[in-house]
């Protein structure tokens, strides 16, 4: 079997090299085997704030940012609350917010006047917003999961605007940011709505997922409630892994390890561009990415959830884009998700003959 | 300061030579720090069943016991449910249940007939039940925090039944049951009602808090609710820190470190009980307890708040009774609590003094 519909990274380019030494020495450090403050390992939240120097917002240290994302929901969110997502969307955002009982406004993507980025519709947010039942509106700006798309730097201003405008927070969940390997990075939204953006950051796709560590966050007042929460939760994250993922940050191989990454993504994204135009041809389509794990496939006219059946028939497993939509939404058939930070590259191309044969045991 | 405020496991006492190896060896388990399944990592859950062979229910790794308590309350409660709670209680617990806005019954103890040990009122939890209102009993039935006290056999053989008799859910919380330093341990509660008990453990107390790993076992189909929670909550409990505890509970050496744990906290008790006897004589009263790491201190004259208010001017931090209390119960301000695991017994006898003066202070 050849996987490409997770969401993980390259288990080879896992850098645990970096962090060998910090292992080793975790038993000296008796402190951090005893209770911690929920807030966080105060050498980690000097080190964020460090790193992210246009955060100057506190943080509260989580169990990945999907527990960030939990604690929003449960911080913020009353049952029948809106919240407006991108769709086709993150399957584990829908389903936070769908624990909280919370109503989901969907929000697509338009292509104007034929440009290479689709971008939000900001007509149907800002009809979103005028409802008034609108109370966070969370984003992934930067390669969204499953599309891979990018915010345009006016889309940004104007959404924050618009946020500001109707008192919506918002949330950016960035956890593909730094996974960019071409083209120029954009403004964060925190940057422009520092008074209204709770800002998520990951480890898992840079770091290690398997640590579960995240951070979020956003002003004083937010994190103050959501620190509660997640007292009550689980007391605090665990200080060994705060520790380590410390010592990967300030790790002075930590840049390389990055620009390793970017790059080795940016060949397999690459590879794979290559051997679907090749392979697939006019069955297919799909916008170049500039970062991030995932093509989002369009096909031209096969049923993604057929292709995916068929697929694993062949030995690949992809994920069909209906199972990014929210339920109550009509998920839209003409799609699949490809990851391909977890593909090792000399399998792309055996990988994309079974999609073909796919595509064409369905004729 | 002195505290003998928090229920900190001893500094001095945490086990972290057991783990220096395998803290080592961590960074060549490359498959640790990617993603790994929900319901936890299967080492850990091997040890587990060969630990605990009276619990036949599958298990749930989590971020400490904490964490199991409020997936429970997530998965089994809804607003305005019956929780049976014994008062006072642990706070941790009454804040996840007020969380999920759930009505708390209070469950007292009383001591019939001048017996040694007070026990739940099980008349009382009997009319709770009848209400017909009550989802879940909360019961930490092995050296209760903040009471210390142990449920007799008697008293397990009838809660059980009466929890079977009306479909009430059991919670057996039990982070002390293995720091018993006297008497008999007695039956679990999941032995006596297997199909409806889910039981929590902590490593909180005989390992590392720091590193935050607890677990959960239960009926299949309950576990099976809890693992969809915990899987968008925070997708699973991170692995380095699983084979950590897997690997302390594995070591040859680890029922050494508990029987050294149990006779330190047995000395330490030993100690404070002595030096309360000989400083403080009948302005106070407490119940020898076997076990854990708290004495309920039960003040013949004075206001448990005036006194830890008193004796933290005396540079004593500890814990009045009342606080242990949920809203919209009437708090007893007649005890303090003290922890006896985390004070070095050469400061016990200055402890004791520091406490006999916020009682001179007093009048």
């Amino acid at each position: 079997m050849i996987s490409m519909a997770g969401g993980l990274p390259a288990s080879s380019l896992l850098p645990v090299d970096l962090i060998r030494t910090s292992c080793a020495s975790l038993a000296d450090h008796r402190e951090l085997f005893q209770y911690g403050a929920s807030r966080g390992y105060s050498p980690l939240i000097a080190t964020l704030n460090k790193l992210y120097p246009e955060q100057n917002n506190p943080w509260l240290i989580c169990n990945g940012s999907q527990q960030g994302l939990d604690l929003i929901a449960r911080a913020f969110l009353n049952p029948g609350d809106g919240v407006v997502a991108e769709i086709p969307a993150y399957l584990g955002a829908l389903q936070v917010f769908q624990l909280s009982v919370a109503q989901i406004y969907p929000l697509y993507h338009i292509n104007e006047n034929g440009e290479s980025e689709s971008q939000p519709d900001l007509i149907q947010l800002e009809s979103h917003f005028k409802t008034g039942k609108v109370k966070l509106f969370y984003a992934v700006p930067d390669f969204h999961n499953p599309t891979g798309r990018v915010w345009a730097e006016d889309t940004r201003i104007r959404v924050s605007n618009l946020c500001r405008l109707y008192g919506v927070m918002l949330i950016e969940d960035s956890p593909y940011r730094e996974l960019r390997f071409s083209g120029e990075q954009r403004s964060s939204l925190t940057a422009l709505y520092p008074e209204g953006c709770i800002s998520l950051k990951s480890f898992s796709k840079t770091g290690f997922p398997g640590v579960r560590l995240g951070a979020m966050s956003g002003p004083a007042e937010f994190i103050a409630i959501a620190e509660r929460i997640k007292q009550a939760t689980d007391l605090h994250t665990g200080l060994p892994q705060q520790a380590l993922i410390n010592a990967l940050l300030n790790h002075p191989k930590y840049p390389d390890h990055l620009a390793h990454l970017r790059n080795s993504y940016k060949s397999r994204h690459q590879q794979l561009r290559s051997e679907l135009i090749k392979q697939l041809g006019n069955q297919i389509q799909f916008e170049r990415v500039e970062g991030g794990m995932f093509i989002w496939l369009k096909l031209t006219s096969a049923s993604g959830t057929n292709v995916a059946a068929r697929a694993l028939e062949q030995k690949l497993a992809v994920v069909p884009g209906a199972a990014f939509y929210p339920e109550g939404v009509i998920a839209e058939d003409n799609a699949i998700r490809l990851n391909f930070s977890n593909t090792d590259p000399s399998l792309i191309p055996e990988a994309v003959s079974r999609l073909a044969r796919s595509f064409c045991s369905l004729s």
